[in-house]
């Protein structure tokens, strides 16, 4: 059984911080800033390749919810949330969803700004194309 | 109107991923790797805290779909599902989720690892309490 599975069951102690039939959401051990937290599915999925529509919409109905709860309790300048599979930052596979409420000078490096080499007209299409190809309507 | 309102309402262009009655995903004009992707609903809210749980239900069911298919597409080594809120990195204060596939030496600096001070069990505790004093079930 896989450690998220394991504090599913109650084998692993974990900081609880939400529980219904399908989700849990409890403190990263690691916290990253105050408040960090995991929300997973209960039922096993290593990641979100693996999803389904109907379990992607029961895991984030709670990001909402919990997001606020975090900026009640903390006040923070603003929130982040990150699911990554595979590499270079997936450790546990079974689907996580960290949600990192921000503070000044928080310590975390972050950021979804970067820039590939100048692009063109042509190079947006193709990788538009490449994409369509495999996208189910 | 907000930048994001324009592009569903094809006041600008952009390269159209998948588009339903509900969401819509193009591509990030600044690609940060290839096939960075933008996932907003039609409807304009700023940010997660006002997202209802249908919303985010509504949104987020077709991040598995989006994530085969980037796979399928460039088969990168990873890929990160990111949601930024207020500071330091919300820009377009109309929610959207960024979709961004991971290749080998991308320059892409983005982690969930950081390390606050070391916390002992009332650091914890306290912590908990003070999310799950907010927490809605």
């Amino acid at each position: 059984m896989c450690v998220f599975c394991k504090i599913v069951a109650g084998e692993i102690p974990a900081y609880r911080l939400y529980e219904d039939d399908d989700v849990l959401a409890f403190l990263d051990i690691t916290q990253g800033t105050k408040g960090h937290t995991l929300l997973i599915p209960k039922k096993h999925v290593n990641n979100v390749y693996e999803m389904d529509e109907a379990l992607a919409r029961t895991l984030f109905a709670k990001v909402p919810m919990l997001a606020r709860a975090l900026k009640k309790a903390f006040n923070p300048i603003g929130l982040n949330v990150v699911n990554n599979n595979d590499q270079p930052l997936q450790s546990v596979y079974h689907i996580h969803l960290h949600l990192i409420p921000r503070y000044e000078n928080d310590g975390m490096k972050l950021t979804t700004l970067n820039r590939m080499s100048e692009l063109k007209e042509d190079d947006y299409t193709a990788i538009q194309e490449a994409v369509v190809a495999h996208v189910n309507h």
